[in-house]
């Protein structure tokens, strides 16, 4: 098996207040791929949205999911403070009913 | 950016029963390794935990976190059945009073 071994994993689901709209989730798309491409910190990406299979136990309710990591808590904290992070929230916020994240170090 | 391109995550969130026990710790932690070691599907992997300092914004209430990701949504549903995984259920079951699970494929 692959190790997958960053020292800081940061999650984050979002749940758009109109899921069904195209024109919102492009909105969504083309911020948060301009903040990724434009981040100096983040190690990978994942941008992810809910199969359409699930199962009984999983949460399938979010609308994206976003998978970034970095090489150090550090990494990640000055992630939060670039100027792409912050135009992506003012940019895209108005378009989320609900966030939430999970920050994770590894053991 | 190094980008990290898996087709489909599998995100989990643990609230273990007793987190401040080292002894349950252990066992999560050695039963979890195990399970991992021994998969034939997943295609990385990363174990965490809250990091001491967070910020307003995020749910650093649970216990352990853990990101798998898999070549497809077919090889995630292998992992689900494969004997590693229903032993590490078996085995750390007890452990946890709470688990979220969130599934994504990528977009």
């Amino acid at each position: 098996m692959k190790e997958f071994d960053p020292n800081f994993a940061h999650t984050v689901y979002f749940w758009l207040k109109n899921p069904d709209s195209q024109e919102d989730r492009k909105a969504f798309e083309t911020s948060l791929g301009k903040f990724l491409e434009n981040s100096d910190f983040a190690k990978t990406k994942f941008i992810g949205a809910p199969p359409r299979a699930s199962r009984d136990v999983v949460d399938g309710s979010f609308t994206y999911s976003l998978i970034v990591t970095f090489e150090s808590a550090e990494a990640q904290k000055s992630y939060q403070d670039e100027a792409p992070h912050k135009l992506f929230i003012n940019e895209s916020e108005n378009l989320w009913s609900k966030v939430i994240v999970y920050d994770s170090t590894s053991i």
